[in-house]
């Protein structure tokens, strides 16, 4: 038996939810994103809710999603010169305090720890928490971990031979979320995050920056998610941020998605934290840092980019399957066992050239089942084999993406499936620019504005004043939201379409998840 | 620049402490272990206290290990045919509940979360649990993850066609510690965490040691320490298992060490969260569980295991960086480039042979400083590079285990570097091993028993009569437990040392970690 992928035989478990079987007998559409969002991410096997309000359960072919997002990305930030390393998920509530904007934004939804055991309630025939082990001082559930690294960093680093020091860390925080979705927002998050230390503004910058592009680079050529490149507004900006880069993406309902961020820290955390270093001159200063993350959104994003009525649709580079090769059993028991040893026979070629194949051999599905439950997790690319393919020595294989179906010879289709699979995550990033494209306008009046917003949305390129105040009103107008001040953006004098000032760069605008 | 290794060009990193710099300074003794354990773990760069109580930081160096035994693990566990997945942080109160025995067992020491929000005090003037975000059941972070993960069994398994089911999870579980140390005792521990649902007792059991079986290989093989396979006693077992399966290991200082379980749950969880399935003939039944996890304790093992006075000691097959090679500058600029260039070319040949080699071409340290560094961070190889060596073609090599010194034309080491490393790995497991065989006494009376246990300790193989009660007797005369029940021991009749009743099989016993 052909073991490539590590999915391998365990086709059951993408099944594990009456969502699948509702999926496989009711109208698509109703699972369709984005109305269906949820209902395909379950259907397809992704993840569940679990019963914490916001907590999810990632099952077995999403993990194998973020698996693939982790190996890639961790070889990215080895190579930029990064390790690793992992700090603890307690946090004393003192340190949330010390760098002062810090905990005026995000932090404060936290969950807290004020005991350290639990005891049998007789009275109410529950557990609650021991009265004889209360915390002396609560510790919160880290929801992000520039503090508790911050406050190592002062142990480590005294000179400029200390730096540059880069760290990232692979690990689950969290924020508690009154709406969860499974996916884009939820309690529980698992994420990495950079933490790096410099010995000047300057090579920070840089090192924020060059993670943006790593970021980008990750997102268009892996996950085949076009993105714009820009700044935030002070208004949207990381608490504790000089500022805050941003990847944004445009989903197919006309929303945004941010995809992720990389931050300049400026000396704000060096100040709260006391991190300072010597310089070869034999001067102190406080040290830059910058912080960057990516998290299991991603995986949210790219069914809201790629998904169709069919269900999923995963750029082959991600794909935990990359070919799904079906067997077409004939009449004769003999026919039969020819074609699942010529299937066995590609699936074990494949492998052998680094692809992810799995082989479907379950006689208690009929292939057209089969063909519906691939095409609902997006396996990029089916194999079919039956007794004609045998005997023709060939393969019948139907594209996830565009449908086309094509017979080729079994040689021929082992010799090209690595350019055929380029090809299918070329057109998906195609298919992607090319609706960004026709979803983005330039607005240079605010009527028109509010009307896009109301209607198509998208993104909508226009002018704005610089100030938080008219950022703020045009929010509470239409729900839009500056996404970005792009980089490298043209120069271009206009008026801002609120308020009519003048403006030096359009900006970013949609509505966002 | 060569840069095989992930930690190439960062070695700073490792010395961020200044438990290192005493280490370079002060006798060596002072920091061998046992005694000075903590001490050799923070001067090695492995680890170190933060300052939540017994929560640690992994360093780099550290991280790099366990990232190193994840990868290992994890492809044996695939290849097994486990499926990793995740759930959830946060586990309600009530569902530690349901499994009477377990939440008696160890569950109870768990960090209690009460409140998903904290507020600033102006009274107080610190950070603190918002009185208006206190939930309505408190949640604990997970001890272990049985309870969470039979709550969704429960809802994906129907049939007999849903098992068996296998899942391994990567995760931190938090289980507070009174006496913590690094690595072996600590509040948060990363491990993974096996659990398997099955149609028949006898498939629940063949899985159970079937794990016991890949950890041991993994114990052996990849970290030289010799285990002995056994069952625990009734008193020492999983609480929520039928039979729990250990792997014990003996430590340089003759306490044991348990490395790692693997649990047969028989039906407990499962009727506990009223997991059924109908079998081939229709008949319903509770399925058969188990569950088993390795933690990173095992670095706290490798150190305990293999370490001597001049610092760690890594087994080839496990350490981050196998070969470090050390230039030896000269007199003349000329020469040192020279020897510079020899020592990339040496670098990167390892490196294609998929070697982890690092240079360290500091010029701020010398060689003597630079061979103590990387025997304390137990380096199996040194390779020696000065422009004697250049002149010859050769290179010099040190051992870290043995300290042999051998000169090697560069071309003969390439060759056989791979057969050198291999020997390095078995001369540590057969040097552990060969520790192990002479401080296992077999013992028939209770005075010399607790003679030994007063002195030598290690192990000892002694009858008992099968009792909780002679066992804890035992245990607090002598602080000995029983370590295990070998598996396959040789049937033979005797009589308890304490109580003199019949027994049928020596059991182990030791002081333990």
């Amino acid at each position: 038996m052909c073991v490539p992928s590590p999915l391998q035989g365990i086709s059951y478990l993408l099944f594990l939810s009456s969502e699948h079987l509702n999926f496989m007998k009711a109208p698509k559409k109703d699972f369709a994103y984005p109305a269906g969002y949820s209902e395909l991410i379950k259907a397809a096997g992704l993840a569940e809710h679990s019963s914490v309000r916001g907590c999810m359960i990632i099952k077995p072919y999403g993990f194998a999603l973020w698996e693939n997002m982790k190996a890639i990305l961790d070889k990215a930030f080895k190579q930029k010169g990064h390790v690793n390393a992992y700090f603890p998920l307690l946090i004393p509530t003192s340190y949330l305090s010390k760098e002062a904007s810090h905990i005026q934004g995000f932090a404060k939804e936290c969950a807290v720890v004020t005991h350290y055991r639990v005891a049998y309630d007789a009275k109410s025939e529950t557990i609650v928490p021991d009265v004889d082990a209360k915390l002396q001082e609560p510790l919160v559930i880290r929801p992000t971990s520039e503090t508790i690294i911050w406050q190592s960093y002062k142990n480590w680093i005294n000179s400029y031979r200390d730096l540059p020091l880069r760290i990232n860390q692979w690990a689950n925080v969290v924020r508690w979320e009154m709406r969860p979705r499974l996916f884009l927002r939820t309690a529980e998050i698992l994420w990495q995050e950079g933490h790096t230390a410099h010995a000047s503004a300057e090579e920070a910058e840089q090192e924020a920056l060059g993670m943006l592009e790593v970021y980008a680079d990750f997102m268009e050529k892996t996950l085949a998610i076009p993105v714009v490149k820009g700044k935030k507004t002070l208004h949207e900006r990381f608490s504790g941020a000089e500022t805050t880069y941003t990847l944004e993406a445009l989903m197919q309902d006309g929303k945004a998605l941010q995809a992720g961020t990389s931050h300049f820290l400026g000396q704000n955390f060096a100040k709260a934290f006391e991190v300072k270093f010597t310089n070869q001159k034999g001067v102190m200063n406080y040290v830059w840092g910058t912080s960057w993350g990516l998290t299991t959104r991603l995986i949210g994003a790219m069914v809201m980019m790629h998904s169709d009525e069919k269900g999923l649709l995963l750029p082959p580079k991600i794909a935990p399957i990359q070919v799904v090769i079906i067997p077409i059993p004939a009449r004769e028991e003999a026919s039969s066992k020819l074609i699942a040893a010529e299937a066995n026979l590609l699936c074990e070629a494949l492998a052998k050239r680094g692809i992810r194949a799995k082989i479907d051999d379950r006689d208690s599905y009929r292939p057209g089942w089969k063909f519906a439950e691939y095409e609902l997790q997006g396996i990029p690319l089916r194999a079919v084999i039956g007794l004609k393919e045998v005997m023709g020595k060939e393969v019948t294989l139907v594209r996830r993406d565009s449908g086309e179906r094509v017979v080729q010879g079994v040689d021929d289709f082992l010799d090209s499936v690595d350019a055929r699979l380029d090809e299918i995550q070329g057109a998906l990033y195609q298919r992607a620019l090319g609706f960004r494209k026709r979803q983005t306008v330039y607005v240079d009046d605010y009527a028109t504005f509010k009307q896009v917003m109301k209607t198509q949305r998208g993104f909508v390129m226009a002018h704005w004043d610089g100030t938080t105040e008219t950022e703020q009103k045009i929010n509470q107008d239409t729900q839009a939201t500056i996404r970005c001040i792009p980089l490298n953006g043209p120069e271009e004098n206009g008026k801002c379409i609120y308020s009519g000032r003048p403006s030096g760069q359009r900006v970013l605008f949609a509505q966002a998840y």
